[in-house]
């Protein structure tokens, strides 16, 4: 399902000397002994989750089946980036299904919600809320604006049957408006951090209304969590990747550039970032997240990879069978000289540009690469994929020796923010 | 229109100390005589531009106009990202218009391809090409697709009325294709490079059939043109910003990341991405470019930004007014304990977003930024900028002694590609 491939990325350290370190860090993840145990909810959860409550979230995507054509998710974080990153990889940019999916609650900006509120005036509309404590800026603010429109157009007993809370299990703000208003709720776990809880109801509620199979998701996690179980280096493809990126770093290489070669992948690798740079970026400490999707940005960001200041490492995320192929067609008249394509599957032209750009990039650039590959874009396919990310991030930092579990720095901007907005 | 800000950006030299270096650049620069100076075309495009051919571009529009509701725009690179990034920062993400914009021809995903055809099979299309030798393989690859798409849809005779081609004035193949299947052409001046090219037809035909007023957008360009023809750097914004770059470089931050406060701007940052890395990144020089959008990101890139690796500086970009503003509601009830906000514009919950956000990475997290205030997300102001950041990605680069309209890079993966797939 998930090979990762170490042959491009020029380490100047066995991968095999960490075993040690590794097994020790491996014991703490699975014992939860180590930095941050409270969270470490998500390492059992493939197994351990609540199946009374994934058979609630598939009943109720059912019972509301062809009355909305359009599922506003209200999060920012963790409850924006990993259901936004499954929705596009596992149906594409452009489904056919005609339901649309629009995330509001991540931001201020008065045009954005003036926009989205004139664009889904005459849409069949559900809204999916999320927030752990539901005192979250920005997701309260709109959520706000949209529970009124929502109360305007179907009225408060409309409102109440298309509106679903995602929050704590019992305190909080947005779980005591819940309950008055009598809206159906759906838990997050207190041992599962935001960026780690896309296979939670955070992530699994609004992929249920888009009609994605997350039982398939789940069995992906779970399949992962099983791979992954024995900690030995030379088959642990995720602490491969985990110690191979601290070996780069190690070597100099400051910032890691995930490269998809998909645009529904792109918010996968938004993910990604949010994934890494917020559990590694503490104590001045951590690798600069970015990403790039090629081939469109190697008409952009390529010259700077290929020639330019060498302070990054690519690592590959390549997906196999992504949806439907098709074959270049022919034209005998060749006007635009493309005729030597004629009869190619288009997926074997995006595998060509990969390989050629791995060989331009390492060979000739002298970047460094890690390839991961993926088999295809199924959602048991992303389960497996996340479940192999969160643990290569608990693994990578606990050899750096950092909590990946809190982000104590979050909280400054907010407290810069509240003391401007007047906030008591 | 545009005002920079480097209060914040912990300079340890006096930008003031480059007059003379910035000096002897800005001569290079305006009397054509420095590195790449073939490609200076865009210095006095705002002035310089073919009248004509602008009218023509207005007149075609006005003439299409009602008979489409999808523009799809074929190119990669700067035929790409400058149209797409004046489209969303000028009409918002859900534009009311009824005109949707679908970007092709920037990959070789299949599965895109696939559904941007079922996506469409029932809408009315026009389609612009773009690309100067027609020969950019991804571009090539996805308009000889779409034309058969269009020729199935219109007919031979009513795609020709539907299909635009922005290319060289004579050479070439796309130019030999347009001209023999007798689609209206357009031309991409020999003397500016893709990712200067946004002001030409390679932008402004698009623009303009999305309804965007392309003349403000010219006349944005000229005034900043005009207010940055003095190279003092007491006065010169554009030239500040340059060599606040360059100081920041050497006190070795590596990283600069665009920072955007609305979703509409994101890819005004991809954009900026392309200009300077791909201008900047050569000799194994320049900063890496990066970008975020906050608040959205401050809960994901955030927490390393705070307390990460201090490799980066922030690059704000801040627009004033965008779009339409709203007042925050009241709700007695304050269920949600935002009641503090009610009556409060939307609009000032972004600045003071944005201002607490500052506060906190400057002092308190130690990260350098320099603030760039734009009035509004007008065409004109658009304009404005991208005048502001051509010329001062000029000037960074000279600054640099690298030539910042070459991209000797971007062909070693095309050659090896070529070579993987068989092409002559």
């Amino acid at each position: 399902m998930l090979k990762v491939d170490l042959q491009y990325a020029k380490l100047q350290k066995d991968v095999l000397d960490y075993q040690e370190q590794v097994t020790a860090a491996h014991n703490d993840l699975v014992n939860k002994t180590g930095a941050g145990n409270d969270f470490l909810g998500w390492v059992d959860w493939p197994v351990d989750y609540d199946k009374e409550e994934v058979k609630r979230m598939k009943e109720l995507a059912a019972s509301m089946k062809g009355k909305y054509d359009t599922v506003l998710v209200c999060g920012i974080g963790g409850s924006y980036l990993g259901a936004r990153a499954a929705i596009e990889m596992i149906k594409g940019l452009y489904p056919s299904d005609g339901i649309e999916v629009i995330f509001i609650g991540n931001g201020f900006s008065p045009n954005y919600i003036h926009q989205v509120k004139e664009h889904i005036a005459d849409k069949e509309v559900v809204l999916n809320v999320i927030s752990k404590s539901g005192t979250t800026t920005e997701t309260s603010l709109a959520f706000r604006i949209f529970r009124q429109f929502m109360e305007e157009k179907y009225g408060k007993e409309g409102a109440r049957e298309r509106i679903y809370a995602t929050t704590d299990k019992a305190r909080g703000v947005l779980k005591a408006q819940a309950d008055k208003e009598g809206y159906a709720t759906f838990v997050i776990p207190d041992d599962i951090g935001g960026r780690y809880s896309v296979s939670t109801a955070v992530g699994l509620l609004p992929l249920a209304l888009c009609g994605i199979d997350i039982d398939a998701l789940l069995k992906g996690s779970a399949d992962a969590r099983e791979a992954y179980r024995d900690p030995d280096l030379k088959k642990n493809d995720a602490y491969r990747y985990a110690v191979a990126r601290r070996i780069l770093d190690q070597q100099g290489y400051q910032a890691e550039m995930l490269v998809t070669y998909e645009q529904q992948m792109t918010m996968v690798a938004e993910w990604f970032k949010q994934l890494f740079g917020e559990s590694e970026g503490k104590d001045g400490k951590g690798i600069l997240p970015t990403s790039a999707c090629f081939s469109t940005d190697l008409h952009s960001l390529g010259q700077f990879i290929q020639q330019g200041r060498k302070i990054l490492f690519e690592t590959l995320l390549y997906v196999k069978n992504v949806g439907t192929d098709s074959l270049f067609p022919s034209d005998p008249e060749n006007p635009d000289g493309m005729e030597y394509l004629a009869g190619k599957e288009l997926s074997w032209v995006n595998r060509k540009m990969m390989e050629g750009t791995l060989s331009a990039h390492t060979e000739e650039g002298n970047v460094p690469a890690i390839l991961i590959e993926l088999d295809d874009n199924s959602a048991y396919a992303f389960g497996y994929m996340i479940y192999f990310f969160f643990l290569a991030c608990g693994m990578t930092c606990y050899l750096l020796q950092i909590n990946p579990f809190n982000q104590p720095g979050v909280e400054v901007y907010k407290k810069k923010m509240f003391a401007l907005l007047g906030k008591e």
